[in-house]
């Protein structure tokens, strides 16, 4: 009988199954953040060195992820010039049964937004940990904001009515990506600030609730990831599963 | 017979009559930004001096309104402290017959929609050359972006299908109230962009291109204010006319 395999090797099979899965030469890939995410860089960087795949050139969704890419020699492009990518990959913090999400937890959500919604496939890879019922109180629903009145626009989502009463947390810590409680108020590549809306309970309705987070004049963008996925590649301790849209 | 009034005593009449007609004391009021609102302002300012209006706080649009609002004496508050406001009074660039506007050629256009969008009651105060019979070739509709990817973030602007073929132009000039074309990129109070949608023809959809302009990743805000208006009050060389929503 096999060893139980760790979290990190969880993480690599599922980073590596979705390459493996849904990379080919000459495509336009964009690259995820996070620990999962990590997996399939590495990847990609693998297949580029023994020339498995040729032609790919890739879009990073932050600095951490264009770092990897450059460090193992994946060409990178922007979407200036490719606004069209024919594969993104990337983890989630929370996935539900119609595979909407929750991300940002990382603070890089804008970027992974941006880029994952102009991929024509968007492959998503956790473990059986983010699957859930229902988005929620597992974990906080990010929000990015305008600096300028926060607490005003902090009332104003915590009044919409899909909210369902979610509590605003202006998120702080010396960065964007750090949950860490500190002093300092906590900055997004955009210059932005991060509210974390906690959930008491599962959130009813993810694609109402998107609509007015996107109609509350304040916000720049949000962690519900809705009607985006396409495959969601599942590491469980029986193995992997893959979930289609 | 009278003398045909100047375009500047024609902003100073709806101005006038925005407050006289709007503002009671103890109320808490939006001041609106650019060269009709600076009479609303004026005219506040001189009601609070002669004691016929008391207990006034005011929400200022701009900085520009902030400074002459200053001049007047005229206490001054935030959406922090004030989220709801009585009433706002601000000009407008276009306005159409079901009283939806286009504003921000004066580069405000996110601090007066997040004011304004709190106000009991919003009234609009513009000369007959602002009403036309659609938004849309008259005056380019501005759109504030995010710096990141902004020529990928204007080609899905253009491609939405509400925006009906319009044209981005990014905004040039030294600051975001400049229209003048220069070699710098303009830039918004909040560290953005401001990218100009340029119509050939008619919107035939605002609430619908609303809709479709919050959802595209990267914008923050847009000059499309549908559905907020209470009253236009029109300076033309008849007199003074009022639309009520």
């Amino acid at each position: 009988m096999a060893t139980k395999l760790t979290q990190d090797e969880l993480k690599k099979m599922v980073g590596y199954k979705a390459v493996d899965d849904h990379v080919k030469s000459g495509m336009v890939v964009g690259l995820g953040t996070g620990s999962t995410a990590y997996f399939a860089v590495e990847r990609v960087g693998q297949k580029l060195a023994s020339g498995e795949l040729t032609d790919i050139v890739a879009i990073p969704t932050s600095i951490r992820t264009k770092e990897q890419a450059e460090s193992l020699n994946i060409p990178l492009v922007t979407l200036d010039t490719h606004s069209r990518l024919d594969v993104a990959i990337d983890g989630a913090d929370l996935v539900d049964p119609a595979l909407n999400l929750v991300k940002g937890g990382g603070g890089a959500l804008f970027r992974e937004k941006i880029v994952e919604a102009s991929a024509d496939k968007f492959i998503v890879i956790v473990d059986q940990s983010k699957i859930v019922d229902a988005l929620g109180p597992a974990f906080p629903l990010p929000i990015e904001c305008l600096p300028f009145c926060i607490e005003h626009t902090m009332r104003n989502l915590e009044a919409l009515p899909a909210m369902q009463g979610a509590k605003a947390v202006l998120r702080r810590g010396s960065s964007a990506n750090n949950q860490v409680d500190g002093e300092e108020i906590a900055i997004s590549d955009n210059q932005c600030y991060l509210v974390d809306m906690h959930f008491d309970e599962p959130i009813k309705d993810p694609v109402a609730l998107a609509d007015q987070i996107n109609k509350v004049v304040g916000t720049v963008e949000h962690g519900l990831f809705v009607g985006m996925t396409t495959s969601v590649i599942i590491a469980g301790e029986d193995g992997i599963t893959v979930k289609d849209a």
